[in-house]
């Protein structure tokens, strides 16, 4: 066991987000931020319908407490603490929100989730609401940091058992809470961290993050009303770093706090599918535009790829739509098709689509260990014996080739149109860019829900 | 890593859980569980009026739903869920709760206050309820066998991690899920598993309880509606055991399921302090009964103890009442002074009393190896130069001296009067010992809170 101890890191972590000022977030910091929420609502929007949430609502409506927030995409409301785990229920399921490269936490979701329906509540500012998220995020991903990989390795769902701290900071600093009552906070939030992946392919698998966000929230209330833990959470020798995982790095959570922003290392995915088919998607919806890539023109696709994506996504004859998740054969076959490779394209009425079957069943994948993991070539092979080919050097999404906040705009517009298609997506996009301007935060989520 | 590998263990619990007839629980059995929910609802009067009860609901009230179950020796009805949550946290505060010997659980806490909200909630009859709460126990205390020591070892809170388990079977079988269900909900439980160690002293500590007992529940009612999960919870390569300890032997989990009973391995404690003080409150209280023994009379007490004694209690002059509880001193004069080692006696006021103040200065301690850890022998000296001497071979309490019916409802009845005095403490004592017979167990908990 290696160990780099490192004395009251809670306290210093507790410190920075209660004296955090909004004037001293990087413009670029606060702006990465609105699109993490854009993406983040786009999420709970699409889930919004999903089997998952209809019977969460069945089993706890009964239980529930007052109508105090917006449960996204959806008439009903609830007290905060399920609005919480609802809307990181719903920005879950379709395994289409952000990530947080070096840890493959998905930063938003527990975050958001939680600070929404606090700031909904509380009637805070815009700006207010947003420096709680932005220092949520900043806490969640520097505490994966610290025990990364090893814990997720060992079976954590490290967006859970951080994201519950990404949640309680949010909340804390929504809350006003002194330096001590942060610590409190995060010692509270430790004792409820939890989520493993043994449930992944399950409804369970979302409800890691349901968790995470109504129990971080309620550490911050409980902590608001002189509910004491320990201010040793996180580096104490029954602390969360001891006991979740096997190597740490207590020096990652503190180190450089306020000069770097985790949230610079975001991104943001435009398919909701495996990452490694991403460049052929590209490639495949490049070549798409061109109008001599008819459907029923094309004898062959041929992919060439990196190895890791047949062994990843190899199936060449899904059937449902979680089958064709893992078929980059799907995937090139719904970007010639339809032009798009959305949540509409992993239904079973797409995968079966004859117009599908037929393209897909003609996509073939060539190996090559040259090419790597981020590109890919697609070529194109037509009925009159031409050829198309497109080269993908970096696919969408990736670190060095950033979604662009249109490309962001145009997810959320498809995301709402499937779960949600009464949203005012203009309106809500345009409230979404100007979030540190809104006088009440709570009209950001109440945009994205009826009346 | 030591592993038994033994398939399908999670189902073969829950169709344990989900089969198991009343008739088939033995009378011994069936009375146990009288006696640790009696000893359990005294605790929760007990600790009622504390300060972490009255800052849950400050924090609390405002998000609840609807007033459907009672919060033990108040007036305020809770939802069931933060029922369950407050009634744990209450009947572990004055760390005066059971314990299953061979894995240091309180088995009783989490699993009663999850099954007493939901049964009082769901109208279901007493013999239903005691069944329910048996096989929750049986569950939570297999599990934790299977993982023990090393389990507790590296930080966690066995009576959480596990009893999350214990709630979670006892209110699938009250909502009388299939064996599926039953799975699902330890899926569910498995996800949400959580607590350590690391905030022991503070509120903290008990808060592990109210999550355990709450997302228990939670678990049952969401795999009631159709939330479904693993059917591996337990033994998958991401299961509870592989992630939550290094080492399992699941044969402890399964081996003689419905022969043999862990509510059998179940003691309460006469005193609310350290274990290894009770063989000398035993004696002093024992000797206090001979009226020569009066305060002023008493020159010096002697406690001949094992070495762990002065370790682990060796605080000669305590001033607070937490200090009070590792001072085996301030526990003899207690017993001398007041003839009672209650709650009462660990009170700031009571630590501070000229007259336990004298005696206690006036109390030694002699290590002794050659005393077991179970026994103490007690010298008092007189002043007119008389000494009276008690041995104790086993303490109240322990596996060979149980407490008897009486000495629990004794236990009981001051504990109710410490946080509760109107409480109809003979009343309730009835009730509890005729808890299989009656129609309504919710006349159970609604006799321990005010009308």
């Amino acid at each position: 066991m290696t160990d780099t101890s490192r004395a009251a890191v809670t306290r210093e972590l507790a410190r920075f987000v209660a004296g955090s000022c909004w004037s001293s977030i990087p413009t670029a910091i606060s702006h990465e931020a609105k699109r993490a929420l854009l993406n983040w609502a786009g999420c709970a929007l699409g889930g919004c319908r999903d089997e998952t949430i209809n019977t969460a609502l069945l089993a706890l409506t009964e239980f529930a407490g007052p109508p105090q927030a917006t449960v996204l995409g959806r008439s009903e409301r609830m007290d905060i603490l399920n609005a919480a785990a609802l809307n990181a229920l719903s920005s879950n399921i379709l395994d289409f929100d952000d990530t947080h490269l070096p840890t493959v936490i998905h930063p938003t979701v527990p975050v958001a989730a939680a600070a929404t329906a606090l700031a909904e509540h509380s009637r805070v500012r815009g700006a207010q609401f947003l420096h709680a998220f932005i220092l949520g995020v900043e806490v969640e991903c520097r505490i994966g940091n610290a025990i990364s990989p090893e814990h997720y390795e060992a079976g954590w769902h490290i967006t859970a058992t951080c994201g519950i701290f990404g949640a309680a900071a949010a909340c804390a600093k929504l809350l006003d809470l002194d330096a001590t009552k942060t610590a409190w906070t995060f010692g509270i939030a430790a004792s409820q961290a939890a989520g493993t992946t043994g449930a992944h392919g399950t409804m369970t698998k979302s409800w890691n993050m349901a968790n995470a966000a109504r129990n971080g929230l309620m550490a911050a209330l409980l902590a608001a009303k002189g509910f004491t833990s320990t201010e040793a959470a996180l580096e104490g020798e029954r602390g969360f770093t001891q006991v979740f995982a096997r190597r740490r790095d207590l020096d990652e959570i503190v180190r450089g706090l306020g000069r770097t922003w985790e949230l610079g290392r975001n991104a943001y995915k435009p398919y909701p599918c495996g990452i490694v088919a991403h460049p052929a998607i590209d490639g495949c919806l490049a070549l798409r535009d061109d109008p001599r890539a008819r459907p029923d023109a094309v004898e062959r696709i041929e992919l060439r790829v990196h190895p890791l994506v047949p062994m990843l996504m190899g199936n060449p004859a899904p059937v449902t739509g979680l089958e064709a998740k893992l078929s980059v054969h799907h995937c090139a076959a719904a970007a010639i098709v339809y032009g798009r490779v959305g949540v509409r394209e992993f239904t079973d009425a797409c995968v079966n689509d004859p117009a599908v079957v037929a393209v897909r069943a003609r996509t073939v994948l060539v190996e090559d260990l040259a090419m790597p993991k981020e590109t890919a070539g697609v070529t194109v092979h037509l009925s009159d014996g031409s050829t198309l080919h497109n080269h993908v050097a970096q696919a969408t999404g990736s670190v060095d080739r950033p979604m662009s906040d249109a490309e962001l705009a145009r997810k959320f517009r498809l995301l709402a149109e499937w779960g949600w298609p009464d949203c005012d997506t203009r309106g809500f996009i345009e409230l979404a860019w100007s979030l540190d301007e809104l006088t009440d935060a709570g009209a950001f989520p109440r945009a994205a829900a009826p009346p």
